[in-house]
């Protein structure tokens, strides 16, 4: 049966060659003229001097961890150094997902304008939807290598290979993590410092060469957006899958069952190969829709190909079904979520609309209603989420045959259909990290075309680009957002059950001796769980906090840099003098490496704590608190920001520019800006790591807690 | 041993002699000349109007639900309808609570008016002192009289005394809820319509007898910001008092633990009886320091009398002691998070400098950081807050005989602990009210001194007495908001028994058979629980979006309707023609009571049918999720508003004024306004309601819940 783990390889390794065959092409393109090959040369060049930088500051850092948990995990359970090498491999990983995204980005985004120059939108469109494919595979591809390798490795060196399998999805989700704080403050600070002096004071338009911000911005959108967001997809993908097969082994299902997983990941990404061929690029006035349906088509095959592969893994028919349904419920939630998304974020519905009607009146209502329109955009979004939480644990519970626990079977069969729910979501990013790198891309190029000079007709083209690149990018966070909700409930269950399984080896009894007296630790009413709640929310709130106020800081320095360069070198505004790019990415650059090391911390050393100190069931209120409240406020801060954004558009499509009321609203759009690319996005990694980092590291807080006596109620024991 | 019971009825009898002897005082003074009677009676006409009408449309629902509770809890019970009238004397009372405010304001204005225009500081300091603590003392008092009262007659009646006193808690938080909404929409709608075209598009100053939104704004103060925090504290004493006592009739405690509750409330009003007295007026050129001096002694003064009340009640004296340090413990809270709210929101400390200096580069940058420093400004004060549940929990777990729930028996000692905690900080509330409402006095009284064009020197007088009165106005936000978190944790704890205890009564069998079974339920991995939390935190969400929306809107009207009388009214601004106070007045009446149904229907609803449909330990996780997501959230609300508001004065006091810099500054106090006094304020009463409303309905909701067979696991049942 281990054939379809190999079946799983061999498709990633195919996808990861669809990519290279695409990526050839890509660069196979006109690059354009020498000044356009200049410019994408400045913007790549600070992209990378960037991520090295980071990438060198997290060496030491993930070292220190590695042999952390070398010392405290593996050679306590005998692991080999399995654990540390998942966490190191799945940290690379996300290394290369972010360094590819920015790769793939700047390189093609001259290539992109060069096509939007001389042939138009339908082949701009191709180019840079093809640049995206790229990144899409080519992480799908890594990702489905990866867990279905090391699955296959891990299990032929040891029977305790599942925590192992955990540790890369908590590399991956740590770097991550890492990654969308550091590159969302460089980006954000820069976005907000150049649009400030520049789009405000100067007068002068976005992506002006005069403006000295301008590299840095561009650079920004690279480690910010792009980066960041290949990770987090990435990392998403093996966080969830991997959450599944560790339940699955947690709950001692049948091998057939983790080959389900497998299999369902590799049909998905055959579907994927398929759906990024769909796309129309001729003909397209407006490229929305025919994005959409290539998504909706990859979907489609998806499910069809869940069914279809049920029937192979030798199931009962009845439950081969149920588990196909479970899944594709899963995937047919990301449709519905986009749904949502655009409704609270794009012009054409009543929310942004009434933010902007605000702008009558005071910036501070755009904010006010913004806020609000934000906060109510959670509520439909949670509920979808909550929805496929009910139904999958409905159909898991009856159709997954668990039987080793006791009372708790039948829950935890339950809960198993859930993971498959959160695994059908997932699988199918590779169409979505598709969509969602097309946008930076355009965006990028239309940077490059205004930077070069090239002709108003050109710019329009790569502005209907860019902005439906924004559309798609404000739905992928929708996705990515309810993808970590429903992974991180899955790993909390999966959690609790890792530790009573640690609790019973140390003390050396058997786990359902112990599993309902270790369970009533966990009553919502104890005061270790409360207390570990509110610690969770406050870890959100200070990551929030700390995230914003670093932008705010940041762009402060960049702005006091650009007013000089104005101040000192009056040329530059009149085009006689060069401005000095350098400087400014230079700031941007250090600062964000400044502020990125502690948010990233907290998110370490809180749950460590927290769990040794106050104990297992505090860390796990600690992990619920952050998911109730993480969650919501991540759709928050992300709709928020977007509605901000599209309801400064929607008064630009009016032709009201340079108004009272314009100013009002861009006021709204510069606040959501760290709101949906800098804080929100950071929230995503931050629940799986606490998630992931507790699997990596339940038996040694366990053991602790055991040796300190505070096992099981934590605060003080409870008899 | 009913004697400490009568005791407080007398001395709650006493506390409102003593408010009606210091009423009678403050209206001797001299009222000032015709025009400024003429200007207080404006304002009192308008609130009284405003009053009246909310607490007509209030009164369909009260009825409704007062004859609900009576069929579904009061037959059911056998409790000769005290659950009902428990309900509707606990509205009442914060009816009157809110009636008292605004009239005790609106007289004693234009009386501060005149003494400070006739004596200077000293006397106005005085005066608006004493007329603040009208209404602590009157509210304290009558808080004590109803507890102290009721528990005498009601336990004379039944039994089962303990939940007709828990809805008194229900009646007052639910009708303050309904103020803090529709006063809080009423308030700052009429502020911004009135700053938003009056300061900033006229360019005259506040308080301007020209503007014609100048009385809906003074309205709003009196019914708002007045009205509603002296409900607000009002109802936080009855739930926290009645949820203590509550708590011990469920453990079984002997009687002299419920008299011991009653008794401290009592000491602590005696302690108020001198701490009022203790303010020094003459020679005072920043009353600040003044009035925190009352404040502490107060404190202090009830310490002392806590650990010598303690003797008297015939328990062991280490049980005594112990309790008494419990209590005093909460007592002492109040100032320490006194302490965190004034560094986060005034001009002295980092926090609200860094958000002025963010106001050099745009309002933005000062919306981000503002928003930064109120999330971080909620991480020590709940962590003050977990301090004293962890400390007094460890207290009541030694100190608190509890012998009748087997395993669960020194848990629930520990939670009677805290439960002593939350009491001690709430009992001095009367000095707190003392020096909150002092506040709106001044505001008032500033008004007054303005549209009557008294000299510069005496408004002078009354801005410094405003400026504190800003101060201790956001303190004791921090302090509700504190209180309310304990107060609802060890509700929500009494909820889970009450509960338990209904389920055993309606099946016949005794509580403890049935009740580590039922707490299995509430394990934070059920499903239920997780659903449960997940709306609990999106009722907050619709509830602060709704609010918050709701000022946009009604805001949006006041300014077109200002800009309409400006624009076709010219002579108004040059004092030609007379301002339709009244139509401002209507429309901010008419749209405040069209928006506060909404928000607060869903507090009744929502957790009801959680409860009725997917079962009581989603109702927990709702209560639970509701908790931990609002608390941080209101301090999140208050103390960004508060920080917007000083860093704006913090620029005026550098004589920036009229400056681009505290332009952004205004923007960000815009912004923050309805955050602080509006959606902020309301998330505590709402999770008092949530609680409240779930003790009195747990009856119904459980018989439901085995009558439909999702007893005891909810959305699906567990074996």
């Amino acid at each position: 049966m281990a054939g379809f783990a190999l079946i799983g390889v061999a498709v990633g390794i195919l996808g990861v060659l669809y990519a290279v065959y695409l990526a050839r092409w890509v660069l196979r393109q006109d690059p354009g003229n020498e000044k356009m090959r200049f410019i994408s040369q400045a913007i790549a060049t600070g992209a990378r001097a960037y991520l090295f930088r980071q990438y060198k500051t997290l060496a030491v850092l993930l070292a220190v961890l590695a042999i952390l948990i070398l010392l405290a995990i593996d050679l306590q359970r005998g692991t080999y150094g399995l654990t540390a090498l998942g966490f190191i491999v799945g940290a690379l990983g996300s290394m290369l997902a972010g360094y590819l995204g920015m790769y793939v980005t700047t390189r093609s985004a001259s290539r992109v304008a060069q096509a939007a120059a001389t042939s138009g939108m339908g082949k701009a469109l191709l180019v840079s939807w093809r640049a995206g494919a790229v990144m899409g595979l080519s992480l799908a591809g890594i990702a489905l290598l990866l867990i279905a390798g090391f699955y296959l490795v891990f299990k032929a060196v040891t029977h305790d290979w599942a925590v192992p399998l955990v540790a890369l999805g908590f590399g991956a989700s740590l770097v991550t993590l890492f990654m969308r704080v550091g590159g969302g403050i460089y980006t954000k600070a820069a976005d907000l410092g150049a649009d400030l002096v520049g789009k405000v004071e100067a007068g002068i338009p976005e992506d002006d060469p005069r403006n000295p911000g301008v590299i840095a911005d561009n650079v920004g959108d690279n480690v910010g957006d792009v980066a960041g967001m290949a990770a987090d997809v990435y990392e998403s993908y093996i966080v969830t899958v991997t959450a599944a097969i560790f339940l699955a082994y947690i709950l001692g299902l049948p091998a057939q069952y983790i080959e389900m997983i497998i299999l369902f990941a590799t049909l998905a990404l055959i579907a994927t190969f398929v759906g990024v061929n769909l796309l129309k690029t001729t003909g397209v006035k407006h490229p929305l829709s025919s994005i959409s349906m290539a998504i909706y088509a990859t979907i489609a095959l998806s499910v069809v190909l869940f069914f279809i592969g049920s029937f192979l893994l030798g199931l009962e028919t009845w439950r081969a079904l149920a588990l196909a349904a479970a899944t594709s419920l899963g995937a047919l939630v990301a449709p519905v979520i986009l749904k949502i998304t655009d409704y609270y974020t794009s012009y054409n519905y009543g929310p942004v609309r009434r933010i902007a009607d605000q702008a009558k009146i005071s910036p501070a209502t755009v904010i006010i209603t913004g806020y609000g329109v934000g906060l109510m955009s959670a509520i439909p979004a949670v509920l979808v989420i909550l929805a496929a939480l009910g139904v999958s644990y409905a159909i898991g519970f009856y159709a997954v045959p668990v039987t080793a626990f006791g009372d708790y079977s039948k829950y935890l069969a339950g809960i198993f259909g859930t993971a498959m729910a959160s695994v059908g979501l997932l699988v199918v990013a590779g169409i979505i990290i598709t969509a969602d790198s097309y946008g930076p891309v355009s965006d990028n190029a239309g940077g490059v075309v205004e930077m070069t000079g090239l002709p108003e007709n050109v710019r329009e083209v790569t502005d209907v680009l860019d902005s439906v690149g924004n559309t798609t990018k404000a739905t992928t966070k929708g996705y990515a957002i309810a993808s970590a909700a429903l992974a991180a409930l899955v790993l909390f269950i999966a959690l609790i059950f890792e530790i009573v399984d640690a609790a019973a080896k140390i003390q050396g009894v058997s786990m359902l001796t112990i599993l309902d007296n270790s369970l009533k630790a966990l009553q919502v009413i104890n005061p270790s769980v409360l207390i570990g709640a509110f610690i969770g929310v406050l870890l959100v709130y200070f990551f929030t906090s700390r995230t914003l106020e670093a932008v705010g800081k940041t762009a402060m320095e960049i702005v006091e840099e650009i007013r000089r360069q104005f101040r000192e070198k009056p040329g530059i505004l009149e085009w006689k003098e060069q401005p000095d790019y350098a400087r400014v990415v230079d700031i941007a650059t250090r600062r964000a490496l400044g502020e990125f090391l502690v948010p990233g911390l907290a998110a370490i050393i809180v749950p460590l704590l927290t769990g040794l100190l106050l104990g297992w069931n505090a860390l796990a209120g600690l992990i619920m608190g952050a998911i109730v409240a993480g969650v919501p406020r991540a759709l928050l801060m992300a709709n928020s920001g977007g509605a901000w954004d599209n309801s400064k558009k929607y008064i630009e499509l009016q032709g009201l520019k340079k108004t009272d009321m314009h100013k009002a609203a861009v006021i709204g759009d510069t606040v959501g800006d760290p709101f949906k690319d800098t804080s929100g996005p950071s929230l995503n990694p931050l629940i799986k790591v606490l998630n992931t980092l507790s699997v990596v590291f339940a038996y040694a807080i366990i053991f602790t807690n055991i040796a300190l006596g505070i096992y099981p109620f934590g605060l003080l024991p409870l008899a």
